[in-house]
């Protein structure tokens, strides 16, 4: 079975996934709360800051997900299913971003929200790496190069080494929903930095 | 005609559907009900439950068509058709998703909703089962490989075989919704194991 | 240029649009108007017939895009744009669709929601057979086989006999909602017979 | 690390984002304002409006990076990133599109929407632009074909010519929101005639 259908499904359901996030964009309905336009959409700063870091972490997965199929050739069932996790983890990325956004200036549940954003992230990256475990370990017969035991190793320990910033944000959300969307966002950044290049 | 395209739509369709369903995960109005956030997500447990189950469900469903179409070599108006069907079936779902998961824990509607869920799987499985009909037996001079009867046979029986669970979850409907969530998340708790490998 | 990405471009607008009409299925709220589901779901049949209607629509819009497409080799600047416009067209559907079902059994706006509604596929139908005249005699240049005379002159008429029958569910709209709705059903169904194939 | 996947899905972004445009087409409720629907959709026309310059607007990108890629052969790390950029830009155009609809015949607001809609232009004409930099002057060594010195500058000047129309109508919406949505119309309109073919 060819990889082309799966980068084309995978590249489409992350598309879609990336351009929903706009949907948390929600238009001030006019008159609002009696206040200025201005007030009413500068008040909505989460959604802003929000939806930027999503849309750069999805972009970045993309691309992991981009880098780590290159190598393959062949696809099986249960890459298949592996992908298809990682992919669902992806599809609840709106929803989570939402949440956040909805209630990172609320006094009661921002702490909550938070826990459940970085969490959805955390998990994503954890799915994420079950599928290159997959590729690299479980079923390398797969791929056209097979990695020395050194290069794999290296690239398993990045992808755990990946996973942390995502559990200290998820711990960071019992203490401030805002230091759990910095380090979100400081994620973002570092992995969109050209030093990250794989 | 080339297949390419037909792949691509599919793809495309199947992405957008699969994807959509997280507009089903509701973020609950901050101070709803004058209760805490963890208490307002946790009764939407039948959102998440109904959005894994579709998800996977969905994913299933695009791995089949896959299989199904790897054979093909060129495609004719009546597959097209037929291959139309299919997708509206499953443009379909996240409406059904969102019927179930919204009344499942109410009295009144709750085994309609699970019967429309469950039946728009049967929809679905009896609209690929005509796909698959159509590409072994309607229409087999379109196929790179041909089958024999033997093998064709197999794969239709397994077909229509897999209608039988959604028969079932459909039915069970009028003794219990939870019993029809139970049968979908199975069957698709059984397709994505390692087993089922066509 | 290659027609490779306006294919695939083509392709994921269609795809969008055909699978973002089931954002107009809405989900009853529970203890609406004091009605059981069944009741509730069973008025709202004109949203159902709507979305088979417009879903078959679009997909052989797809189809006919595809077959079109298949003799060309290369794009220019007009045909993009042409195109573009035909997409426009596709992408206004939803809302047509929508505003048809929501009025259809109203005693007021009926007429006009069902002008809307035909007016849309109307000037889709206008828009595609100006992508075809560009094709057949803007630009023939830009195909692989040039088509005699005779053969385009045939496409072309079937191509504008293809918008009367919208101009005439268009006008019917003064006379009956119900009438419209018919017509355009019966276009889908006809262009989905065998018998149509190009 | 080949090309085809960031066209895969830059379509799939642009084609999800230009297609959500529809959902800012509202079906009035029946019998809102106890007004006839003919009516209702009357005053609705700046959503018309604005749907079909920013569908218009968002074609002509998705032909101009069609345009800047056919030359490109690889990508790395920094392109994506800049990509992804231009992306952001664009897939946050429904919510500047549905703003400036919502509020263009507001008395209070409109200038704001007005202004916020030609700057999420400007943004993503800015964000194209330093991604024609990068493949021209940053890295021409991922491209095919090496352009000479004028050739280069005859391209960035042309690109940067097409920020200024933006730079005036977010300008102008301190003095009107018309004049603003009439400047970005006319933009649209000028990119489609034949006479602006690249």
């Amino acid at each position: 079975m060819s990889k082309g259908r799966l980068e084309a499904f995978s590249d489409g359901v992350i598309a879609v996934a990336i351009t929903l996030l706009v949907l948390d964009l929600v238009v001030p309905a006019p008159g609002l709360h009696h206040q200025t336009l201005a007030h009413n959409l500068g008040r909505e700063w989460p959604r802003y800051v929000a939806y930027v870091v999503s849309f750069v972490t999805i972009g970045i997965i993309w691309i992991n997900h981009h880098a780590v199929l290159r190598r393959l050739e062949e696809v099986d069932h249960t890459l298949l299913i592996v992908n298809l996790l990682v992919l669902l983890t992806i599809g609840v990325l709106p929803f989570a971003t939402s949440l956040m956004a909805t209630y990172l200036n609320e006094s009661a549940g921002q702490h909550l929200a938070a826990a459940v954003y970085a969490g959805a992230f955390l998990l994503m990256s954890l799915a994420f790496s079950a599928l290159n475990w997959q590729l690299l370990v479980g079923r390398p017969h797969l791929s056209a190069e097979r990695l020395d035991e050194a290069r794999r190793r290296a690239i398993l320990r990045r992808r755990l080494t990946g996973v942390i910033p995502y559990l200290i944000a998820t711990a960071l959300a019992a203490v401030s929903a805002y230091a759990t969307l910095a380090v979100c966002a400081a994620v973002a950044v570092f992995y969109a930095l050209p030093a990250s290049e794989p």
